[in-house]
C-alpha cells in the first residue's frame, strides 16, 4: 500500500475533517504512530516518531525527524512536509508555525502524549488553551476496515498461520521455550514482514499458569501444557494467533480445560455478527467459563480489534457497549490459567461480515 | 541477572532515595520501561507496562498488571507488589493509596508520563501539585555502568557481531533489503536473546542516502553501497553495531566518502577517555567530515549512550558538556549521506575506562 498511489489516504483525512468540524476543533496533533500511519501512509522505523499536524482550514503538514524528510518527500502523499531535529529536547519547535491567535481547542491522543508534549502545546497556545482528547475521532474511523485493509490483514494472518505450523513441526520435549518462539519470529521475518506485532511468547508448564507472558530458557517437559501467542505485521497491518499444544502426552485435567477454553472460543466467535456489542461476545465465552466453576481463571478480555495496532477497540470485554459492524475484525481469545495445572488458550481473529463472521486464521485448533 | 540473587537492585534503590531526600521528592513513579527494570530486574513482555512507586519514607511498591503478579511475586526482590488491571482506563486507581496529605512534589519522567497518567496523577495530589522530572536523578545513576551490566553488554555487542558477521557471508546482489536484515534479526534470535534493541534497516543505494532507516523490498544491485544498523537485545541490555559494504565493485567516490566516514569514527574513537565531553568527542568526527566539505551531509549525532535503553545518556552531539566517566559505553557512528552517491558509516560501542577506552563491537570495518 504505497502511499502515493492511492486515494483512500485523502479520504481518510476528509472524514476526519469532519468529525473536527463537528467537535469544534482548531487543530489537531496526531502523535500516535499508528494513527499517523492511517492518514499518512507512510512507514517509519518504529523507533522513530513523527507528527501529523490538520489545522482547521488549511492543508495537513507532515513533520518528521530531519532524517526522513527527503523519503518523505518522495514516498508520501501529503505536500506539506516539515522536518525536526532529531535528538534534541526543543524539536516540537516545528509546530510553532502552526499555532495563532485562533488556536485555542487542540485536538491529541491524551494517552500517547507525553506530559513534555502537552506542556509544550500548552505554552505554544498559551490562556484558554484546552487539549481535547482525539481518540474517539479516530477509533470510529478506524474500527471499520476497508477491503484493501482486510486484504492485509488476511496476509498478516497467513503468514502467523504458517509461523504457527513451524512450531507445530518442530514441538518436542527439550526444546526451550524461547528456541521455538525464535522459530516462529523468524518464519514471519522470512516471509517478508515489517515486524512482529509484539514480543511473541511461548509459555509452558508452571510459565503457562502464572501466567509468564515471555519466552525464557525453560525447556519444555513432558505431560506439560505449552501455548504460544504471536502475530506478524504486514505492511502495517497485524496479525495475533494463539495455539496450545499437549507436550507428549498430558492428563485429564490438562485435557478438560483445553476443551472448555476451546469450547468458549468457539461459542464466543459463533455470536459474531453485525448489531451484536462487544460485551454480549465476551459474555457467550465468560459465561460458558463461569458454568465450569473456572471463571476466576479467566482473569481477562476475550478479545480486542486489531488492525494497525496489535490492540484496539472494540475490545470484547465486560461492559463494552461498542456494537460489531461489518468491517471491524476481531480477536477471539478466552483463557483459562489453572494453578498446578496449566493454561489453555485458543486465539482466532474474526472479520464480523454482513451476514456473520469470517474467521480468518486456520492453524488446526485441537491440542496436538 | 536474576533480580532475586543479587544486592544490585536494592543498592540502585538507595541510591536513588537519596537524591530523592536531596531533590525534596515525597514520591517517585516511574514508568520508563528502562529505569523501572533498572531497578526491579524484572522482564516483562515489551508490549506490557509497569510503575515503579518510590514513597519518601516507606517501602517501595510495584505496580504490575494483575496477569504479571503471580510472576513477579516470584521473580522480583520487591516485596510490595500490587496488581492492576489492565484494558481499563482506569488502571491507575491502584496508585491512589499511595497518596496522602503529604504528598505534594512526585518525581517522574515528563518525556514518558502520558497527559493522561498526569492528569490523573495531579487529581489524587490536589492543589499544590508539583510533577517534577526524574531524569536527572535517573540518567546519573545509569549512565555509568557496573562490572555486571557491563558483562551483558559484552555479550549483546558479541552476537551482534556475529549477527553482522552472518549477513556479510551472504551478501551478494539480488538479495533484498528485507530479507538480509530478517537474517540479521534471525541469527541474534537464534542466540536466545529477548529481541531486538531496533527494528534493523539494511538500505541500498538510493535508500541509503535519503536515507530510508528501514529495509524494504528493494534488491541490492552491483555497484551501490549498503548499510546495515542493527542490535540485540541481551538480558535487558542492548548492542548497537553498523557495517556499510560495498555490492560488487563500487566507484571511486563511493570508497572516498567510505573513507572519510570511517577516518572519522576513528578518530572520535581514538579521543574517548575519562574527562573529555560528549560535544569535543562529536566535534572530533564533524571537523573531520567538515574539512573534507562533506560537513552539510552528516546530519545527525557521533554516538549515544546504549545500555538498557538503545539511545541514553551520554549523548555525543553538539553542545552537550557531559563529561565521560569510567563505566560509560558509548557507541560512535558518524555518517555521510551523499546524493546520488551512497551512504556510508561504520558504528561501534566503546567502552569508557579508566586510562581510555576499549571497542567492545569486532566486527572488521573494511568496505567489503
Amino acid at each position: 500500500m504505497d502511499c502515493s498511489d492511492s486515494i483512500a489516504f485523502p479520504r481518510r483525512l476528509a472524514a476526519l475533517q469532519e468529525g473536527m468540524e463537528r467537535a469544534g476543533l482548531d487543530l489537531i496533533l496526531l502523535f500516535d504512530r499508528a494513527n499517523v500511519r492511517y492518514f499518512t501512509g507512510f512507514r517509519l522505523n518504529r523507533v522513530i516518531s513523527s507528527i501529523l499536524a490538520i489545522p482547521r482550514d488549511r492543508d495537513p503538514v507532515y513533520l518528521v525527524a530531519q532524517l526522513d524528510l527527503e523519503r518523505a518527500k518522495r514516498d508520501c502523499w501529503i505536500e506539506r512536509i516539515v522536518p525536526f531535529p532529531e535528538d534534541t529536547p526543543n524539536y516540537l519547535s516545528a509546530l510553532a508555525p502552526l499555532f495563532n491567535d485562533k488556536v485555542r481547542k487542540v485536538g491529541m491522543e491524551r494517552d500517547v502524549i507525553t506530559l513534555a508534549q502537552a506542556d509544550y502545546i500548552r505554552e505554544l497556545v498559551g490562556p484558554g488553551c484546552e487539549l481535547v482528547d482525539v481518540r474517539p475521532l479516530t477509533t470510529r474511523l478506524r474500527a471499520v476496515k476497508s477491503p484493501e485493509e482486510i486484504e492485509l490483514i488476511r496476509r498478516a494472518a497467513e503468514i502467523a498461520d504458517r509461523a504457527m505450523g513451524e512450531v507445530i513441526d518442530h514441538l518436542r520435549p527439550g526444546a526451550s521455550e524461547a528456541e521455538l518462539s525464535a522459530l516462529a519470529e523468524c518464519r514471519m521475518l522470512r516471509e517478508g514482514v515489517e515486524g512482529v506485532s509484539f514480543e511473541p511468547f511461548l509459555m509452558s508448564g508452571e510459565n503457562g499458569w502464572l501466567p509468564q507472558r515471555i519466552s525464557s530458557r525453560k525447556l519444555l517437559q513432558p505431560g506439560e501444557l505449552a501455548l504460544l501467542d504471536m502475530g506478524a505485521v504486514y505492511d502495517g497491518y497485524c496479525s495475533d494467533l494463539t495455539r496450545t499444544f499437549a507436550v507428549g502426552e498430558v492428563d485429564a485435567e490438562k485435557r478438560r480445560i483445553f476443551r472448555i477454553a476451546y469450547a468458549a472460543q468457539q461459542a464466543a466467535i459463533a455470536a459474531i455478527k453485525p448489531g451484536i456489542r462487544a460485551c454480549d461476545v465476551d459474555a457467550v465465552a465468560r459465561e460458558m467459563i463461569a458454568a465450569e466453576g473456572l471463571g476466576e481463571y479467566f482473569p481477562h478480555l476475550t478479545g480486542h480489534g486489531v488492525g494497525l495496532s496489535t490492540h484496539e477497540p472494540p475490545i470484547l470485554d465486560r461492559d463494552v457497549e461498542m456494537v460489531l459492524e461489518p468491517g471491524m475484525v476481531v480477536t477471539v481469545e478466552p483463557g483459562i490459567y489453572l494453578p498446578g495445572v496449566g493454561a489453555a488458550r485458543v486465539e482466532d481473529m474474526v472479520l464480523v461480515t454482513p451476514t456473520g463472521h469470517e474467521v480468518l486464521t486456520a492453524t488446526p485448533r485441537e491440542l496436538v
